[in-house]
């Protein structure tokens, strides 16, 4: 024990976040501990307030970032007796884009007594779509003016990212705006927090700032065409020291090794995003694997040499995942979400009696039920919209569809139709990158889904032709970000020299693992042609219903 | 008391039989009797054997129609103390096409020992579906050889009509095929038994054995193409003296009478179908009120002056339903069962236990959130093909389809749509009707849906745009044979020389009815637009999905 060595990485997530302990020279997980916000998501009331909030609204406290350092490090090194002396470096990873506006000093907004109850002052969460109406302006704008960054995020740029967020916050409160002297990923927000130095991240700057490594961020006249008063946003609130993955971004403070417990001068690594952050951890850095997360959603990482435009991918960014790559991103809105959605709204009374009966979940019996039909005997195809398309039509109007039923149709039938639907989703994004000339030989799983659901795993190697391998580690993130730490310190100090030296001595895969049946990838290639088919009609307007329907409805609800 | 006159409708449906005895002079419904056939519907082993039946299968027993007569009748008149002597006349109407072989006495060929273990002996009911190799073979030479009686059933003769029945007869057990001297509706066969006379009714003639006023049955060269065995068919066993609605068969026979506890006698109408026995008593005699029967499926019953072409209708008859009319009728499969699918198959545990916790049956519950719902509110759109389409596409291959599902989707949303999917479909019925010069003012409602869900009925009157009037009776057949009766036992014996003079003494509207709400109306139209564009994509051949889908699925599981 005495001359180990340790990482710790911290992932930061929607609802809390954890610290994981990791042994630098074999990987192994040594502590956990998970530390809730306080505040969660705010989206009824800022606290403390009366203010209330509008739909679509989600913001959060950085008050709570830091407890996360004050409480969940601690946790890790008291759980696992290890000497600080021995921790060797320390990296964050965090939910992107979520950004807050701080004082020069990194003081965020929302800390000053002055802007407490402005909502525009606290963190914008990844998951606030409130700037809609932005993000549609500046599509439209930047469509117009012929910009060619668009093509590198799949052609529209996500209400998500920063540039509507800023823009949001500049229409509706811009004494905000003004008073902003800084506008950060809270990715690099926390880093600064930790070693007094404000650093940016290239993957966070890459996938939601619209930033490249060959162009930088787009030209003043662009900022200027959404409204003259942001023409200089990024020299005044932006601009900054732009690195990428296993780059050291400073040591830790006096005042952050006390909230840690950490020593003073242990080496921080620059921030990073959740997803990228899980490539590495299920053992990627090449190209032709993808890494799928599989979770509420889903999300792709894949690796290439070649710089690609590949038509509705949520972005593309040189060095974004692992240097030396371009790190291609695709995402599906909606695959666990889908399968929630269906337990609450659509399994039958009989079924829950059932499943209490046999002592299973649920979903244990549903997954059990389903597996006993063939691919193709329920006649049913669906489209995995209930949550509108990211990769590859980017288009958040389009709605769920099923289609097959008869009267002899099944619960299980049904639900094993979504899981399929979900994973022909995932066929469509391989065949886009295919295509376009970034190839897909093997997909590697990580996220909640693997563990939970074998059948949905053998569904995805069937649907997509392809082994699907699943990462070791449950904690994609956090043993990311450990990863990270530990090319941050650098072998001298006993880390690695790279990110794929790391992964040889760290990453691991598990044993199972899923190779498609050719029986059923038969069956499913014609499923597959039928659901590209539907998919085109619906999604690339054979038929707009679903975007129509959508208008009435916001119609018919406003006439209210 | 003393003069009153009264009459007997009997009424045999699928699994029973049901007598109701009615005062003339104003349609008061004195009493009725139901007895349940013994064996039901026999899809499994023949009775007393131990001869399987093959899927597909649905016979019946004629002794359980005679025991109709011995029970239900005699119980009416034991409930209402009435006097056989005033009964003045009885009529019958029965599901169609339910046919049966018999010797040429009558006798079913069943009832003999040396047929007993012999299914093509039994009689075959209405849904026995395992004659479509033989309808969809009797279609293609029809088709080709430019028979235009197809045009009179919507281009397509039904596996459940007379012809595919006795031809699967023929091809699987000729021995009864030639033992048969008589082949006979069952309609027909309890009218020979009440009065010892062979006569044949109109009304399934017609709409089931591609029989009419002008041509008669098709031309001996058809019967010769399907099979040259089959060449003497009509006249070696069908043909026979054809009435319709209003015409008296003859008197009961001593036998009948006892068995009934009537007089020996008394008047007995010609056989009738129960559907088309609704009109009658839905008040309808005139052209433009469109009767509506609603229940597990949906029968619409439609006058006219005018001979029209009509496409996929289920069959056009002069004299068919009211005599001096060419009587249309049309059909969607799948209503009612459409709703019970969705009870069993997706209502979600919370709404079992809300409906329980409120005291409300779970479909009332449902009515109760859908009716809070406003049109076009939820977003969907559905394709009611769960049982395929009758009209106006006449393909049993097409599949059910719900699209505009997002994550907030609630389980009353779908229930609705499913409720305006049958809607549409009505609409599309009428809409065909309209365009082919046959117009359609106002909806009557029989049947068992119109009393269990307003929503429903409001929904129609909405979709349509049309008022949604109710028949009064419930006992749509029975009442509308007991008019059959007063008609058939004519004026002088204190009935009615004419329907309309009938409907006009017997025949009442509830004061319930239902008219379009405009905004609601306005909203539909644009939805119906929606759902058309659906229809005629997946019904005309713009993607045959669903059939392929069907395709797949039967290889799928032939490869078992």
């Amino acid at each position: 024990m005495r001359d180990k060595k340790y990482v710790i990485g911290i992932d930061f997530g929607t609802e809390s976040g954890r610290a994981l302990l990791v042994e630098v020279a074999t990987g192994r997980e040594v502590a956990i501990a998970v530390h809730p916000y306080a505040h969660g998501v705010i989206d009824e009331t800022l606290p403390g307030t009366n203010v209330r909030l509008e739909p679509d609204w989600a913001l959060q406290d950085p008050h709570d970032y830091i407890e996360v350092l004050r409480q969940a490090v601690p946790a890790v090194l008291a759980q696992s007796g290890v000497d600080p002396a021995d921790v060797i470096g320390v990296a964050t990873d965090f939910t992107a884009c979520t950004i807050l506006p701080t004082k020069a000093d990194g003081t965020p907004l929302c800390f000053l007594p002055e802007y407490r109850n402005r909502p525009h002052a606290w963190v914008k969460l990844w998951k606030h779509h409130a700037a809609q109406p932005e993000a549609n302006q500046l599509n439209e704008i930047a469509a117009r003016a012929g910009y060619d960054f668009l093509s590198r995020y799949g052609g529209k740029i996500s209400s998500e990212w920063l540039a509507p967020k800023v823009w949001q916050i500049l229409n509706e409160d811009p004494a905000i705006y003004a008073a902003a002297e800084r506008i950060i990923e809270a990715a690099d927000w926390i880093v600064w927090q930790m070693t007094g130095v404000e650093r940016r991240n290239l993957t966070t700057a890459g996938y939601k700032s619209i930033w490249s490594k060959q162009q930088g961020y787009p030209p003043k006249e662009f900022f200027r065409a959404l409204d003259p008063r942001l023409e200089n946003l990024v020299e005044e609130k932006l601009a900054c020291t732009i690195d990428g993955f296993g780059t050291k971004a400073g040591e830790l403070t006096a005042e952050a090794a006390a909230w840690t417990g950490l020593r003073p001068g242990t080496a921080v690594a620059i921030g990073h995003a959740d997803a990228h952050a899980t490539a590495p951890a299920a053992g990627v850095s090449e190209a032709g694997r993808m890494v799928m997360i599989m979770g509420t959603s889903n999300c792709h990482m894949l690796l290439s040499k070649e710089d690609r435009i590949v038509p509705g991918m949520c972005g593309c960014v040189e060095d974004g995942i692992i240097p030396g790559f371009f790190g291609y991103e695709a995402g599906q809105s909606c695959v666990g979400d889908h399968f929630a959605w269906f337990m609450e709204t659509c399994a039958p009374a009989s079924y829950v009696e059932e499943a209490a009966a046999r002592g299973l979940s649920l979903h244990e019996l549903f997954e059990a039920k389903a597996a006993a039909l063939r691919p193709g005997e329920s006649g049913l195809v669906a489209l995995d919209w209930w949550n509108g398309n990211r990769s590859v039509l980017v288009d958040v109007d389009l709605t769920g569809m099923i289609l097959g039923m008869t009267l002899a149709t099944k619960p299980e039938e049904l639900y094993r139709a979504l899981i399929e639907a979900t994973a022909y989703g995932t066929r469509v994004i391989i065949e886009a990158f295919q295509d376009n000339g970034v190839p897909v030989h093997e997909i590697v799983a990580s996220g909640g889904l693997p563990d939970r659901n074998k059948l949905l795993m053998q569904i995805y190697a069937d649907v997509t032709g392809r082994p699907l391998k699943v990462a070791g580690t449950k904690q994609g993130g956090a043993f990311g970000s450990a990863m990270h730490a530990a090319v941050a310190a650098g072998k001298a100090a006993g880390g690695y020299a790279t990110i794929q030296e790391a992964i040889k001595a760290m990453a691991w895969l598990r044993d199972e693992h899923y190779e498609p049946n050719p029986v059923a990838t038969a069956v499913y290639n014609e499923l597959f042609a039928e659901y590209r088919q539907l998919h085109d009609y619906f999604g690339r307007g054979g038929n707009d219903v679903m975007k129509r329907l959508k208008a009435l409805k916001a119609r018919v609800l406003l006439e209210e």
